[in-house]
């Protein structure tokens, strides 16, 4: 320790780390845990949320630190791996640290981007437990979600095969009588496939089903993932599994999976989901996983129960938003806290010299193909013309009330000047600075970082909301795009815009959520535009109604909730050693 | 003990029996395990197989106790309840044993017919965890596969988008030329979703993958569920994994999970689930769960590994086979046992009087409606019209070499004399009877049974296959239509013919095993012909290829490997107390 990155991969060092990993009788004895609060699943364990924070509810919370990032490149900028760096220093300087990050989805594992268990020393361990469906979490999730489709689907037959008097002798149901050209959800999977992406279902005879257009989003995308990361409870989560709107009505009324008499059977499927799983830095930290990834499309966010957890566990709890602060952080900033009535104390933003290189007008960063020459140069100029996009993200978070921690999340190509240039940047504009070499050295590697944190967990700062819930939801939107993406308006179209006025008038929209659906690539809609574009609008297509999360989500642009495979994906090099059962591959 | 059924229901009576449920401690302690041969999960655990047979190797086998059934009707006549009271009866005979039952499918338990877990106090426990998911491996077998459709067709609109040159420098592939019209695998989802059934996939543009018909069967009729009941270890899983056909080329060629470069990420999601789940009845002997249901449509066979793990951990080893005789125990008599090289040394055959009254010419029997008078009231004259099918099923199972035991699966209504009836019929066809009340009575209710199976186990016989390996595709499916079904003949679709011809003329199938796909509601290929069908032939209108498993499955009159979700869906019953988290509902 610590292992040499250059010449391992990463589930080669996860597979070496293991060997000394705690067991869930180790942890059970470290985190001072009783019997019935620790659940073995394997190698891992669960921990029973309930029991712990009902022995624990007047203990005070700890420190409660924040992750994001500058907008990355596709390859991303180490957030994962910044947290689990930060996690590793503070353990270093003898803290009570852990931390909870997010399950990856299947789709990145087996495509281009990998898993998302950090990198180098900065690693979650157990690496294969992580990256192939942990405790089964996403799994519980597509079962639920489909369970309702199945519902669904099966209603809309069977009202158009029977007559009322029918339904009523067969079944003691009412039509609900949907309207096929109004269903608002569709099936999930949790990989990129896009061939499932625009679909006709239903073809056939009478007993097939109900010939309509469907879709399939990627599972992380799921109104259920949404749930997962904010619910308080068991209760809580039943309630609102009640409240997903399926679809509409010919006479424009929400038809909900509690009208389906569904919800019961789909809360079953999340019965252990609610329970966060632990797992380990490889340095030993102890770090939970719960909820889901893909801040573009979903909320993003690990769970507003593990962050509770952690906070009565841990002197210092880290989590983590996905992406870039202008979605992640956004999310975090105005859903998640807002839900949980938690205050962070500060944000680290995760900036790459890769990343600002890109932003001040490098060559396109393709995933899956060789990085250009500009990348792995010294190109201080570049990384110069770039900064204005941190600037711009440590403003967002200031509008927070906090003062980010930039992290310099170190690459072995980085020269002293090119960080200079950033560091100087950073300070210039009043934030705290470090270079972080945790990939390399792990926690040794992020002490200047984990220093920095424990300096900025001391400070004051007002934490506040960027608008208030009363605000209507185009006033919202148009608040979200000029204060935190820089855009000079919005455009809707007409069919969003009627959306959108059916939702204000509506009282029982009034206290949703608004979840921004947005590309990480860029601040704008449009991931080619980097930096930080000037003069241009956000064109919003629709909103997705969420009402179980009580969230409603204006979709930006052209993004899709189901990303694509592309020509060179993971699942090629994946493969298991059949001797030992070990997995191979992932990264 | 025994609780009462008739003011119990059965997940009433599980939450009873777990309190005093054997912990994965308790169980090492009694199967005299080692540590790491038990693997935890929850309340459960995994038997590690490969370090449990390689220390027991040497070890005698137990007594290999297959059961099955005569033709059942909707609801089914109690199998699994029947395998678990004969476990519980030996385990009052103070005979060391246990078994393996197949994990029931998110289909039946979410529909009409109810989860798998027997029922009254011949119960599987935890009920809920083998109801809802059990410890992964169907939602491993979910995500194995539907992996391998993502392969595919992101393949297929790679190589319709880009020319062979760039095929090459993008990603180092070879064009592999997939004939859209014919595609052999559809995606899986565990429910009854008839929606799923005929689909029109990659609608859109460039990137929304390729434009086909396209299509969704239940999971448990994967080919790597077949893969994962008849597989020896990881090594053979994993050879098995890369052979399956996913399609064929423009010329003719088999196209393969190998080809698609995706089977070691398939393999990687199979590395727990190779590994059987251990669970208890109602009266605490070990049962493993492991593959899946579905004799019609799959193998429906508990799985090979489990049996070897059983023989040498009990001196009494109860296995199960989906459905009647002519399929389920045809299939363990001809695949299974083949693949195996395990000898059973008994059959039992599960009768009831309900199934009997059908197959005499009873009314219709509908799961979700009430039962007609016919079947609730005395009336010997329906069981006597309808005793021919068991005795046809005692005769398919003397083919295999084997005396059965007629288990008479008491029901409350039963009457004496309908009992006799049956007794009578059963032993002057040489078998030997045993009325059973292990749905009431538990262990105690089915000494009768024990005491039978003990007795025919001492029995000498010699099993024997229907036919030899090197028999032709078309005489196989004659032979087992004629001898097994009762058919005078096969009757095939030029299409299928055509299909049998190529497969018969290639070498690489002579060794594969026949799959038969054919309802379990009657002993010919139409449900609704009840008793023994005189006259008929078998129509066959296609053959599935499994090469990985090394099945030919040839599909027997209109069966789909979709089920559909009826009117009144039993996922309306189900639901969670939020206080605690149990699962209510479950039948």
């Amino acid at each position: 320790m610590p292992y040499d990155p250059t010449k391992m991969a990463d589930w080669q060092i996860s597979e070496e780390a293991e060997k000394n990993m705690p067991t869930p009788d180790d942890w059970r004895d470290r985190l001072g845990l009783e019997k019935d609060e620790v659940i073995p699943v394997g190698r891992l364990c669960r921990l029973n949320f309930m029991k712990i924070m009902e022995r624990l509810k007047d203990k005070p919370d700890g420190k409660y630190i924040e992750v994001t990032a500058i907008t990355p490149t596709p390859l991303g900028e180490g957030k994962s791996t910044t947290s689990l760096g930060l996690m590793e220093g503070l353990g270093k300087r003898g803290v009570n640290v852990g931390g909870c990050l997010r399950q990856p989805s299947g789709g990145p594992t087996m495509n281009i981007k990998g898993t998302a268990a950090g990198g180098g020393n900065a690693l979650l361990i157990p690496m294969t437990e992580f990256s192939m469906g942990l405790t089964g979490d996403i799994n519980n999730i597509m079962n639920a979600h489909n369970l309702a489709m199945v519902a669904l689907t099966a209603r809309m037959q069977h009202e158009r095969n029977y007559t009322d008097e029918q339904l009523e002798r067969l079944t003691k149901m009412r039509r609900l009588d949907i309207d096929p050209t109004r269903v608002e959800m569709g099936w999930i999977i949790d990989f990129c496939a896009q061939a499932l992406r625009n679909i006709v279902i239903g073809l056939g005879g009478r007993y097939d089903g109900y010939t309509m257009q469907s879709r399939f989003g990627i599972a992380v995308s799921s109104e259920i993932m949404a749930i997962l990361s904010i619910v308080r409870d068991l209760a809580d989560m039943r309630e609102r599994m009640a409240n997903i709107t399926v679809a509409f009505d010919k006479r424009g009324n929400p038809v909900t999976t509690g009208d389906l008499e569904v919800a019961g059977a789909m809360t079953a499927f999340m019965v252990e989901s609610i329970n966060p799983t632990l797992c380990s830095t490889a340095e030993y930290q102890p770090c939970m996983v719960h909820a889901g990834p893909f801040a573009n499309i979903a909320v993003g966010q690990s769970s507003i129960i593990g962050d509770r957890v952690g906070l009565k566990l841990f002197d210092y709890h880290v989590t983590e938003s996905g992406f870039a602060a202008d979605i992640g952080f956004e999310k975090f900033w105005n859903v998640k806290c807002r839900y949980s009535g938690l205050k962070p104390h500060v944000s680290v933003l995760t900036t790459t010299i890769r990343a600002l290189k890109m932003h001040g007008g490098g060559p396109k960063v393709v995933a899956g193909l060789p990085l250009p020459e500009e990348y792995t140069k010294e190109n201080v100029e570049l990384v110069e013309k770039g900064i204005p996009n941190m600037l711009h993200m440590i403003n967002v978070i200031r509008k927070s009330g906090m003062n980010p921690v930039v992290c310099i999340n170190a690459f072995h190509t980085d020269t002293k000047d090119e960080i200079e240039a950033v560091r100087k940047a950073a300070e210039a504009a009043g934030a705290r600075c470090a270079l972080s070499e945790h990939w390399l050295k792990g926690g040794e590697g992020a002490l200047e970082l984990a220093d920095a944190v424990i300096d900025a967990c001391n400070e004051q700062s007002e934490f506040k909301f960027l608008y208030p819930l009363e605000m209507k939801l185009r006033d919202r939107v148009e608040m979200i795009a000029k204060e935190v993406y820089g855009a000079d308006g919005v455009a809707w179209t007409p069919e969003a815009e009627a959306k959108a006025k059916m939702l204000e008038s509506d009282p029982k929209y009034q206290d949703f959520a608004t979840m921004m659906v947005k590309t990480h690539l860029s601040l704008s809609h449009d991931p080619s535009l980097k930096g930080v574009p000037k003069g241009w609008v956000l064109p919003i297509r629709d909103v997705l109604i969420y009402s179980g999360a009580k969230f409603l989500c204006p979709m930006a642009g052209t993004i899709s909730l189901m990303p694509g495979t592309s020509s060179n994906p993971a699942f090629r090099r994946i493969d298991v050693d059949v001797k030992t059962g070990k997995v191979m591959g992932l990264f």
